[in-house]
């Protein structure tokens, strides 16, 4: 804060939930959520419902009070509800005597936030925007030993889940090029219902779903898997997972694979994946420039004769929707997108404790598609797998 | 739109996911969300990216282009990232011919989203903010009938799991005064596991958790339950279940209970409850000023001997742990807390196809709580209650 002129840092939001920076300055979920304030060089202190106060004096933040004690309701006797809120985070701006530039952050309705910024501004508070990264970007792109605690933890669930999920289908009877498991035909609804009820079982979520995509549908990397289709042996199936604990932690994980034998293309597609796959997983360590492992995973599988989205930045292309047409890799932990990206446009470089996706993909348009996605962590040395499972491309 | 004066909403997010304004105007699931156009008078536009703009055309616009489309690329090269994006923005604006009032919603970072208005407005464009209700607030107040279709939905769904929640502790083994169910003492860790997989196999999520706080912890209303404690006889149980579908609504649905025979207490506590609750449902109805449901739950609360929030407006009470510490409800329908709200400060009508909670509750410190909740749709003759289930408070 010090070195961008920040004097106060405020991050509000009316609950933690899909808030991530209010969730990593509370420590905790707050389910009416709540209004941060750090001033450099004090403590930051908190303000929340009566109903959530004492479940956030279990987070971070020791200082936590209710909107009650700032006067919240009189003021929106006096003032209305609109200028309530404004006049609220001026008051306790004042108690704490920040009068320099002050960051508003946390993810809220933008049309009110307009609103809150332009109201703090007429009252006299010098709000400031952020360029990204912004401060609390800057701080959740490494983790702390906490932090790597809790995604580990979650990447050993999702793990389990995977195994499980693997196991029932070579355990299924194939018939006639399908699949029948527990004396139903296997879809991919069926095996939807299977990993719901397997993350259920962990104690995970998916508020985002799961990506089943059987055959064609898994050339296009955001088809999450056509509900009715039957499982079929000898195609190419995408299976990718990305679970939340109640912590807020996420994890990310894909696996791709053919029931029984797989076809010369998919063999050709699995091995270009795999090889752009473990040599970023070699070169990743402190200090990489980001964009450096995404040329690299773009050679590899270029020199395997497919396209990629440098073709985009180099012109070559206006749009693609064969080869590797999305990026290397995203920083996961209490979003399952954001820094670092290991992508072309990222200038800047890795650093110890970031945790990243690492999720190379080849996609040929009708036929379908291959990718394969560990989360690693960041280290001075290299990186370490967070997710201990092991790739099988064949089923049997 | 045009009552207000604002030539063109956009509306804009990163995803979709916990994005109420960006997922109403798209209809469906954008996995990196989109920017949203519409100036008065003309057809939406929408810009996403490569990967999601043909599931995007399955949405409510059909105008669906790509960032490339509109040569997002490009603008990043020459501007640089935290520049392109403005930019965009004002070359839609531009082709849209809007030149008048804009404003921005959706659910974005604050900190982030001051620099893009501050940019906005450097670059030309009038970017105003808004006061409660926002557009996007008020059309989202009242539900259309395929809103009402998915939320109906959710609610059957919900039913069943709490239908099958209380077979489960009906059918467990009485044992010195808890529970054992499966050959398992029933802790609330238990039952909560059980309602997770019972929410996957009905294809629901609760991002939020759930409530099953158990005697002492259910006079807390956001204590979500201790998860090593006994089920045990006797005591109050506040069962509050609140789960999301795939298409993004929700539903809110609480149940409080006693395993065999309540106490005095806990029956004086129900009734005022239960009589809170059906008065409230008798009078909702298209026009009724919401806060006379409020006071009139209060009233009805407060002649059984209990104190209310209204102590805290009329200056009575600083702060309430005890009694109707809560409002009477609030909306349900992309977030599980929204417009309208049945409380004190709401100065506005209830008005026909709003989907709203009324959940009067009473809480005795150290003792236990009690809450009847039900989540009901406003017609014009008075409201439906969309949570089929019965509500029985002693479990045999």
């Amino acid at each position: 804060m010090k070195r961008r002129g920040v004097e106060a840092l405020i991050v509000l939001g009316d609950t933690t939930l899909a808030n991530p920076d209010l969730t990593y300055v509370v420590g905790g979920s707050l389910a009416r959520g709540g209004i941060y304030f750090k001033r450099v060089g004090c403590k930051p202190i908190l303000l929340t419902s009566t109903l959530d106060v004492q479940n956030a004096r279990k987070g971070h933040v020791k200082n936590a009070f209710t909107l009650t004690d700032y006067g919240f309701e009189k003021l929106i006797v006096k003032h209305g509800q609109s200028d309530a809120y404004p006049k609220l985070i001026l008051r306790v701006l004042k108690e704490l005597g920040a009068e320099g530039k002050v960051v508003i952050a946390g993810r809220n309705d933008l049309a009110a936030g307009t609103e809150l910024i332009d109201k703090l501004r007429t009252l006299g508070v010098r709000i400031s925007g952020e360029n990204s990264p912004t401060i609390l970007e800057a701080a959740r792109e490494t983790k702390s030993s906490a932090e790597l605690h809790e995604i580990r933890d979650v990447g050993n669930r999702t793990t389990k889940v995977i195994e499980k999920v693997l196991a029932k289908l070579r355990s299924a009877k194939r018939t006639r090029g399908g699949l029948v498991s527990d004396g139903e035909v296997a879809t991919v609804g069926t095996v939807k219902r299977f990993i719901s009820i397997q993350l259920a079982e962990g104690g995970l979520t998916a508020p985002e779903g799961t990506i089943f995509a059987v055959g064609p549908s898994s050339a296009d990397p955001h088809n999450s898997g056509v509900s009715n289709a039957k499982i079929k042996e000898h195609r190419l199936i995408v299976f990718d997972i990305f679970p939340q604990s109640e912590s807020g932690y996420w994890f990310d994980l894909t696996r791709t694979f053919v029931i029984g034998r797989p076809d010369k293309r998919a063999q050709h597609l699995y091995q270009a994946v795999q090889e752009a796959h473990d040599a970023s997983i070699g070169i990743l360590r402190d200090g990489l420039p980001a964009k450096l492992a995404m040329s690299q995973a773009c050679d590899i599988i270029e020199s395997h004769g497919f396209r990629t989205v440098r073709d985009i930045y180099d012109g070559k292309a206006r749009e693609l929707r064969a080869g590797f047409i999305h990026s290397l890799g995203h920083g996961v932990g209490l979003t399952i997108g954001e820094r670092p990206y290991l992508s072309l446009q990222n200038t800047s470089s890795l650093k110890t404790g970031s945790v990243v996706t690492v999720e190379p993909g080849v996609y040929v348009p009708k036929y379908g598609g291959v990718r394969i996605e560990d989360t690693v962590h960041v280290t001075d040395k290299g990186c370490e797998t967070l997710s201990m499972t092991r790739k099988e491309f064949e089923l049997y």
